[in-house]
């Protein structure tokens, strides 16, 4: 089955301690539906401006992902600037220009609508449930947001909360969120917004998922070189929600293995610039990473 | 077969946000003798002063462990004084007496020279080469270390690490080390100083083991309450080494679960302040969590 992802459709420019790279594809929904597309067909909604350079259109095509959701719009597209310390769980965003995100409204053609998947990838809360609005019952509604949303537009998230199946944050975020610096009880203080799934971030140490009162600990994938580690959260949810989309057997009965692949995903994103390294994947060194992490973890 | 573990014997006082404990039985050989004494018979070595409380003694050898390594010396016991933030992983250094500690020279009892497992714990790499100068030749040597000792002793450190077969630090303190951020690149410039075996604390994050060009994953177990995390690091090295010491089979086949057992008394030690959870656990408590552990990873 399909995924409908929508978020942020960017260009990125990263400077990071070895390197600098202007304009790169980047934007939550671009990564999300790249690390969708080796499990599944993906319809996006997303905007650019009429500066998007042609080759990142046929980098999505080459995914085969859908873009009949995808605007184009007079303006520019949304740019974000930032910099990586050495330390590269620290960055610090330089710049962003909102260009024709600004007005954006998602409007979703009929073919969309009645995906059973759906990935609110990160953007504003409104935006997500504006895409929510247009659809009929989906199978799985997940949505992942970040700290800005928190910040400025709590109340719509507060309302989508109550909307989703599953919701996915970093651990920073849990903890701005419930005011609760323990995972656990963070994640509990979650469910009680809505989410029967919470999955909390946690970059280089994984994540965990809490649902029906029980607990998993996900690895993440140790690498020995991350180069750029820009949308790696995002890939994470989109190799997670593509794989559940065309697993057999309940979603519940999924979920676990869904986060090691999304995590899997994610350490290819990590090492390269943007896409660079995701667009470069396999089904098969995806497996492959997924059979080393089986082993990573075994005693 | 027994343990013998050297390190800090000390009286800790503690503040958290919610609580205050002066005094309390603490120091790396202490949670690591205790952690240990749940799978095995352990030798402890180490110094008190003459104010070192009749029941502490009593405590140690509640959990069976052999004192006849423990020097009870003229003058006032090791003091240390700490404070932890709302986030635990935040801890700043009150004040520190070194009292008996300052002209401590380990001793070795005839009957502690042959022991096949030892572990140094937390103290002086000095005082550490001084108990291997004293030892036949044992079957595993296990050392652990704090950051002072990078910052002050860094040459004794570097020629013990030639003579250990494993090495147990921190995250912040193999990056201190080989000045490499990724741990995986760290650890495998840590093989090169000599260790066969090397394992990075993570803390609330887990654990990670390099050993033969392979990596093992260890969860921590998650916790809804940490009450004090003070010797949770000294409690799971401990816990490794008392269960690795009676396990069959080969040291290698062993490793990882014996990590698995010591995250687990380390979570245990997380419950109370001081060593009052750890002292209250039963094998049965252990193996329970060590079961919870291994559904909380399987996908």
């Amino acid at each position: 089955m399909s995924v409908l992802i929508v978020g942020s459709t960017a260009l990125d420019s990263i400077r990071t301690p070895k390197a600098q790279n202007p304009r790169l594809l980047g934007g939550s929904a671009s990564h999300a539906a790249v690390a969708a597309s080796f499990f599944a067909p993906v319809k996006l909604v997303g905007i650019v401006g009429e500066d998007f350079p042609r080759n990142y259109i046929t980098l999505y095509k080459k995914h085969k992902i859908d873009l009949e959701g995808l605007q184009i719009a007079p303006g520019k597209t949304f740019h974000w600037s930032g910099e990586y310390e050495v330390n590269m769980n620290n960055r610090r965003t330089l710049e962003t220009e909102l260009g024709v995100f600004e007005t954006f409204t998602p409007r979703l053609p009929q073919s969309y609508r009645q995906s059973h998947f759906v990935l609110l990838a990160n953007i504003a809360p409104s935006l997500q449930h504006h895409v929510l609005d247009q659809m009929s019952r989906p199978k799985l509604v997940v949505a992942d947001t970040m700290d800005l949303w928190l910040n400025i537009a709590l109340p719509d998230l507060l309302k989508l909360l109550r909307r989703v199946d599953g919701f996915v944050l970093n651990e920073s975020e849990a903890q701005q969120l419930t005011q609760e610096h323990n995972l656990v009880k963070a994640a509990r203080k979650i469910h009680k917004l809505g989410p029967k799934y919470v999955i909390v971030k946690k970059g280089e140490h994984g994540a965990i998922l809490s649902a029906n009162g029980k607990l998993f600990v996900a690895p993440a994938f140790p690498l020995e070189c991350v180069i750029d580690p820009t949308g790696a959260g995002d890939s994470f949810v989109g190799g997670m929600m593509g794989y559940l989309s065309t697993a057999k057997g309940s979603i519940e009965s999924n979920l676990r293995r869904s986060m090691i692949y999304g995590s899997v995903v994610a350490s290819f994103c990590c090492e390269g610039f943007g896409l660079n390294a995701t667009t470069k994947v396999t089904k098969q060194k995806i497996q492959k990473r997924v059979s080393e992490l089986e082993k990573l973890v075994r005693f």
